[in-house]
C-alpha cells in the first residue's frame, strides 16, 4: 500500500540480488528504517525478535530465509537444518510451516547448484502469491463493506464503522493485509469507511502499526482501548468487525491475537457481524477444536509491564507501567469458537465458519 | 489496609486540623506522596485530575472538600457555590452526589457559626461510614471466595483465581476497597487466593493502583493485558470475577470502568461467577437501564495516545504510543446488563442483579 503516496511492500529483494530488505516493524510507528537480511540467521532473527510479524509475512521472510541459506550451503544437510532454525522461531504461526515445506517441495530432487537461483524465483513466488490472495481477500471482503455502507447509509449515516483487533493489514503481509485488504479496497472505491482500530496490548499493534498504515495510506480512523468495543457495540457505533487469524481449524475456530474473543463475544451480544478475514494457508486442516488443541505462545511478560513510544524529545524510550516487584503473564493469542464468527473471507469467497461452510470453498479439503 | 505492615487509609485529617491529606494517586505506583487540601478549589483539583479517584473515596473527598469550604465561608449562598464546583468536578459517580447532599443535609438549619465543626464531624463520619461498608462487603464476598476455594481445592487446585478489573480496591475507597475487600477478607483468613489484575487501559489503574495495593498488603497477583481474561477462563484459569461499579441502576445493571462489559461476557460465556461489589450509596434508584440511560464519560485522549511510566534511570517519563496524527477516543465507562451479573455484593448481603434482587436486601427502595 502507499507510504505517502509511495507503494511499498513490506519485504523485497535487494538491489544487488545478494539479500532481501525489510520494514524494522518493531520501530514503527515512530521511525521508518529498513533492514538487509543477508544471512539464515538474520531472517531468523527477524521473525523471532518480531522485526516482521504477522502470519504471512513471517511466511514470506522465512521463505527468503532458505534462499539465503541456500545461498551460504546449498546441501540437503544444510537445507534441513535451515528449515529447523527458521520452524523454531515462532510457534504459533502456520503460514511459517507451509512456507517451509514450500521451500523444501521446490529445492529437493534439484542438483545443488540450482538451488540458488531456484529458492530466490520461489521464494518471490511465495511474496507475490500472498499478494495476490491478499488482494483477492480485499475484493471479497469490500462487497461486505459496501453492503453495510449501504445500509447505514439508508439509517442517515455518513459513514460505515469497522472495528479491527491487532494488525492484520500489509505490515503483516507482503501488501494489502488480510483484515484491512477490504478496508483498503472499499476505501479506494470512494467507500467512506472509518476504522475503530484496537490499541492491542501488550505490544500495541494496532496503536504502533495498524494505525501507523492507515494514516500512511489516509483512511480515517481512531486509536481505541481494548476495552471500549463493546460500549461501542452497544450503542450502534460499530457495523461490522474484520480480524485477520493466525491459525483457523477445519471447525472454523479462529486463533488470533490476544482479546480477539472478546470483541467476538460482544459482536454476538449486539447482533454485529463479526468476519475473519484469511488466506487459506492459514487454516489448519489438522486441527478441530482450536481452544483444546491449538497450544497457545506465552511471551516475555516485559511486553506486559513495560511500554515504548515516543517521548518529548522524540526519543523512543521504554517506560515500567507495573510496580517493582507485581508479577506478570503474558499470552500472546486466544481462540474465538466458530459459533461466534459470521463468516471467513478467504481468497475464494466469503463462507460461514465451519466445516461445510468450508467444504463450499475449498472442496479439495472435505 | 497495609503499607509494608503499616496500616494506612487514604484520605485523613491533617494533624494541625486545618486540612486533609490523600495520596496522590496519579504518581503510583512509583511513587509514594502524600498531598494537603487546604481549601475548596484543593478538594475539587484533587477530584478533577484524579489524585483522588473512585467512587467511595470521591465521595470522602468531596465531604472534605465541603469542610474546607465551610471553614472559609460557611454562608449558605457560599455552600450552594462549593456544592456545584464538587459536583461538576466528575460526571458519572453518584457517590459523589450521595456525600454532597448528606454535607448539605448536615448544615441546613444550623447556624453558621456551627458549620464548620459540624462539616468536618459529617465528613469524618463519611469516611468512617465507607470503612464500615466496605469491611462488611468483604465480610460478604470472602464467604464466595471460600466457597470457590472450597471448590477449587476439592478438584486438586492450590490456589483459587479471582479476576478484577480496574481498581476498586482500598485506593478507591477510605480503606478495604469494594471488589478487593472480599480479597483482603480471605487472604488475611489463610485462604490461598491469587488476583489476576486487568492492567485496565487507558489509564491503567490495575496495572499502577491494583497490583500496587496489593503487592503492598503481600496478597499473590499477576498482571495481565485487557485482553487475557477471556483466554484464562476457557481454561479453567479463573474461579470468580470481582469487580466494583460507579453506579449500578434499579435493574442490576452496573455501570463501571471501560472494559467490565467484555469481562462479564467472557465469564458468562465460560459459565464463570461474575459478582460485583458496591455500597449501597451507589446504587441509583432513579435509573432502570444502565445502557440507554447513563451518560459515559469521554475523557482527553492523551490517555490513549500516551502511557506515563517509570524510565531506567527511574525518572517517571510520559511517551506517546500512536503515530503522530493519528485520532484517539476515549470512553471512561461502560454498562454491563444485569443478565451477565451472577450476584451483588453489598453491605447488607449478597442478592441477584434484578430489581426482585435489590428487594430483599433494600425493602425500602422497592
Amino acid at each position: 500500500m502507499k507510504i505517502n503516496g509511495t507503494p511499498t511492500r513490506t519485504i523485497w529483494p535487494a538491489a544487488d540480488g545478494q539479500a532481501v530488505e525489510i520494514i524494522d516493524q518493531t520501530r514503527l510507528p515512530h521511525e521508518f528504517v529498513t533492514v538487509r537480511l543477508e544471512t539464515l540467521a538474520d531472517a531468523a532473527h527477524a521473525i523471532k525478535a518480531m522485526l516482521v510479524r504477522g502470519a504471512p509475512l513471517i511466511g514470506a521472510t522465512a521463505a527468503y530465509g532458505m534462499a539465503l541459506a541456500a545461498k551460504a550451503n546449498p546441501s540437503d544437510l544444510a537445507l534441513t537444518v535451515s528449515y529447523n532454525v527458521l520452524h523454531s522461531t515462532r510457534p504459533t504461526a502456520i503460514n511459517l510451516k507451509w512456507a517451509l515445506d514450500e521451500m523444501i517441495k521446490a529445492l529437493g530432487g534439484i542438483p545443488e547448484s540450482d538451488r540458488v537461483a531456484v529458492a530466490w524465483q520461489r521464494a518471490a513466488e511465495i511474496a507475490d502469491e500472498d499478494v495476490a490472495i491478499n488482494s483477492a481477500i480485499g475484493d471479497n471482503g469490500a462487497k461486505l463493506i459496501k453492503a453495510a455502507w449501504d445500509q447505514a447509509k439508508a439509517r442517515g449515516a455518513t459513514q460505515v464503522n469497522v472495528l479491527t483487533h491487532c494488525n492484520a493489514g500489509w505490515l503483516a503481509t507482503v501488501d494489502w493485509g488480510t483484515a484491512l485488504a477490504p478496508v483498503y479496497k472499499a476505501f479506494d472505491a470512494g467507500i467512506p469507511v472509518h476504522v475503530w482500530v484496537d490499541e492491542t496490548r501488550p505490544r500495541n499493534q494496532g496503536a504502533s502499526l495498524t494505525a501507523r498504515e492507515l494514516n500512511w495510506h489516509g483512511v480515517p480512523h481512531t486509536v481505541i482501548a481494548d476495552n471500549t468495543g463493546g460500549h461501542l457495540m452497544q450503542h450502534g457505533m460499530v457495523d461490522l468487525c474484520i480480524v485477520g487469524t493466525d491459525r483457523t481449524t477445519r471447525l472454523g475456530d479462529v486463533c488470533n491475537k490476544i482479546g480477539t474473543y472478546l470483541k467476538a463475544l460482544a459482536a454476538k451480544d449486539n447482533n454485529v457481524p463479526f468476519y475473519v478475514a484469511l488466506p487459506s494457508p492459514t487454516i489448519d486442516w489438522t486441527v478441530a477444536d482450536g481452544v483444546k488443541e491449538i497450544p497457545i505462545e506465552e511471551r516475555d511478560v516485559t511486553e506486559q509491564t513495560h511500554m515504548t513510544g515516543k517521548n518529548a524529545d522524540g526519543a523512543i524510550v521504554t517506560v515500567q507501567v507495573t510496580p517493582d516487584g507485581s508479577p506478570a503473564g503474558n499470552w500472546g493469542f486466544d481462540v474465538t469458537p466458530a459459533r461466534l464468527v459470521t463468516g471467513l473471507i478467504t481468497e475464494r469467497g466469503v463462507c460461514p465458519a465451519s466445516p461445510e461452510g468450508l467444504a463450499t470453498l475449498f472442496p479439495e479439503h472435505a
